[in-house]
């Protein structure tokens, strides 16, 4: 059964126009492709591609990856700077036979020779919150870490993953978050299921979060166990060392189409599209158990998402 | 029980000097730290540092990581240039709450503040062969690919893994292989074990492979099955994709001091300290039921290895 699952509320339109693709019988990768490029070419979004925030030199560089689950093929760029579509470049490098991982100035070179255009991704509001947290509070906690990760099937079993973000505003210049590293930010294989993640790219890489999801998924987990316990056991070995864990969430897609998120924060949103209900966004909280619910996000939710987040 | 282990006979004089750290209490770090900046200090190895063959611009790009086992904390560098160890860097980034990881130009600014020296890493010897190549192969398929990984566990069970490299010779400007990479190219948990690989970089990445033997170490599996099995599994399904695994080997050791190596390839070598025998290279082979099987590289095995590598 197709189905498409993507990370926070802005991915809602993207997959709206995936679901119609995949409807009409579209294959995974374009449906992919659709959901990431939709939030990468909407510079509102202070955290993918164009109109992301700038590291702490004032260069906006960007992170993103693709995996195809039947070969277990995959691109990513890392540190990019300058290209309108990261998940792009990573699609086009996952054909190649090596050299599928770039970073930094190889990576724009790559993407300039293979007919990308040179933009300005930074945008005057992102220049603006730059200039005011570099006057203000230059050395406080990062914030603005919202990948846009996505995961598709298609009619044929056909699994895709893929994953786009600016990484943390006001980071190191070069710093790569999880977002391009396979198995911590993203991980398909057809012949399972797929996970991506978004977060505390940090800690979320000492976990391997989205591969550990997948292998779970291997073992015989259902959808809603392997992302609980992926992200539990991550939060609980780091808390064996004394660490407490960061934001980490989760989204992932078995090969039968079944779906599940998982996060250690409140308010963790995703959307899926439902063959009942439509394009749905949906929310994570606790309920008074402390066990994760579902609900679906109002308007007013929405609204105010999109003003804190853009 | 400390004990350590090495890829490839060039780590060999490394591990007899961090054999020696432990037997007299030394840390894990020191140990692993010592293991891998002989190997960096060395000239006269083509895939490592200083005398590592450039990438297809002429430029010596290094990655290199550092993982602690007990706490998970990692850091690590990726096509960093004129810096002359990418592990002692990686060893200073993993105490940083974020901006672990660091690529290209940011990761050598990093090292340049934090007191590490400008170097040039290219010898006359690797221009030669990087000329030579030029005019010759340039589009033959790379070779050089020899990581240096190393994992350490000392008294106290404190486990540590390294890897240092310069990549794929004539790799593309900025490329990254599974050294860098948490869970592909090194993963240690002091609660279980910790694995290193080296080969061709974008396989073993598929397969998350350090990540993975750790796994299944944790669930159960000894470290010989541990080992085999994860690589068996990523060729294995590969294939299933009519996909030929390139050459990949791995090394592990589990928190008892169990130790393994296996690869898809005759005569990896690996080097290990033995209570009884002493430091160790072993070189792998297949015995006549295709089972693996170690046995001492002699002299005659060594002078030809150093004479091909370096």
């Amino acid at each position: 059964m197709a189905r498409c699952i993507a990370t926070w509320l802005m991915a809602e339109q993207g997959v709206r126009k995936a679901h119609e693709l995949l409807i009409n019988g579209h294959a995974s990768a374009e449906a992919l492709l659709k959901i990431i490029q939709e939030v990468e070419n909407d510079e509102r979004f202070v955290s993918v591609a164009r109109g992301g925030l700038p590291n702490r030199d004032g260069y906006v560089q960007l992170d993103g990856a693709f995996m195809d689950g039947n070969d277990l093929r995959f691109g990513a760029v890392m540190a990019m700077e300058d290209i309108a579509s990261p998940i792009a470049v990573a699609y086009k490098l996952k054909d190649r036979d090596a050299n599928n991982i770039l970073a930094g100035i190889g990576a724009k070179e790559y993407a300039l020779k293979n007919g990308f255009e040179e933009v300005n991704n930074l945008t005057d509001k992102a220049k603006k919150r730059y200039l005011e947290k570099t006057e203000n509070d230059p050395l406080k906690a990062y914030d603005g870490h919202d990948t846009v990760g996505a995961i598709v099937i298609d009619d044929s079993g056909h699994m895709t993953v893929g994953t786009s973000t600016s990484g943390l505003f006001y980071k190191d210049n070069g710093r790569i978050g999880d977002s391009p590293l396979i198995g911590s930010g993203f991980y398909a294989d057809s012949e399972v299921g797929g996970a991506a993640a978004t977060g505390m790219g940090e800690d979320i890489a000492k976990g391997c979060l989205s591969y550990r999801i997948v292998e779970l998924l291997r073992e015989g987990f259902n959808i809603n166990k392997a992302t609980k316990t992926a992200v539990d056991e991550l939060v609980g070995r780091l808390e064996r060392s004394g660490i407490k864990a960061r934001d980490i969430s989760v989204i992932a897609l078995d090969r039968f189409g079944n779906y599940a998120a998982y996060s250690n924060i409140t308010d963790f949103t995703f959307c899926i599209d439902d063959d009942e209900k439509g394009v749905r966004v949906l929310r994570l909280g606790f309920d008074e158990n402390g066990d994760q619910v579902y609900s679906e996000a109002d308007e007013a939710f929405k609204r105010s998402w999109l003003e804190n987040e853009s």
